[in-house]
């Protein structure tokens, strides 16, 4: 029997199925939660209905967003000739912070992992390639999936795929992350560096 | 402006409430919460809100409960004559999961820091002092605070209080905690363990 009254048990078991949160530490958040005042923890809980009435998937490029499509995919003044591909939300999040990217976007929803199994017609792929159709107007499909043996193979697939269409299909340069000193970096990224070399 | 619709951006800042958790936690949990199945998050949701309103302090021993007097303060076959002495509910927690003790305990809800503007009146001392009366039944307090300085400092602040009380006064044992190597213990707690050595 848990020293706990039944409803912060509850809480504790609930925060429990967060990613990375244990046992110890959902006790640590649930007993900060009873510490806010009401309305604090009013609008965490409303917040985490709220976004699972509003949020839906954008139907073109599979975003997380309240309007369909979303406001990437509605804005007239991005790109519409080039499409960036990542595994999920977060990472076209971090290109867009990242302020280098104008165009359009198309969310795989995870790689293929057949350890996992996860297979082609497990992630958003037949509709990248309805987007790519002939005589459309995409030139150019970003491969972006991260630099992992599962990224890595995701994109060849995709690349595999998209080989025979009239698009131009890129990889995103992997090399030594800005700002680190060299010596920092592990030998994997190293050797990619040195085989990717450009003309400076 | 941020990529994610405001929805999920609200979630975001919200869980970022929750101690430990930054931007960069906060996006994870609440991508992964979009992920959920509805009742999921609904459970979670409801939680958050059902101890706001289900739970308070025991007026007796100031844990969180959702009955007055808590289970503990209400079970008669706990030892009424012993109170252990806490700073938080989850301290009494882990106390009750040892199984080391079946008294009665007072939690504080903090300790003496000047630093941070807490004195004796900022936690529940007087409410302790009202339970140990002269002619009460309860002939033993432990001082179970941290082994920090603040709860080093609160025991001793408690010790003289209640000194002149007709109330042993114990603080719990420090010295080197079970199942790790010696040599990996701190200087400090080695220092202790030998100070407060027992004959074998």
């Amino acid at each position: 029997m848990s020293v706990f009254p039944p409803a912060l048990v509850r809480l504790i078991k609930n925060l429990g199925n967060l990613p990375g949160i244990g046992e110890k530490t959902a006790t640590r958040l649930a007993l900060s939660i009873l510490r806010w005042p009401d309305s604090r923890a009013k609008d965490l809980a409303r917040s985490i209905e709220e976004v699972k009435e509003k949020i839906r998937f954008c139907s073109t490029c599979f975003s997380f967003a309240e309007t369909d499509p979303c406001a990437i995919c509605a804005d007239a003044k991005r790109n519409s000739d080039v499409i960036c591909v990542v595994e999920d939300p977060g990472d076209m999040a971090a290109i867009e912070k990242s302020g280098g990217f104008r165009g359009r976007y198309h969310v795989l929803h995870g790689v293929i992992s057949p350890m996992d199994g996860i297979g082609p017609d497990e992630i958003k792929l037949k509709e990248l390639l309805s987007r790519v159709k002939e005589g459309c107007q995409v030139r150019e499909v970003i491969l972006a999936t991260s630099p992992t043996v599962a990224g890595d193979a995701t994109a060849a697939y995709l690349f595999e795929l998209l080989r025979d269409k009239d698009v131009t299909v890129t990889r995103i340069a992997c090399g030594v992350p800005m700002g680190i000193d060299l010596k920092y970096n592990d030998e994997m990224t190293l050797k990619r560096a040195i085989e990717a070399r450009a003309r400076a």
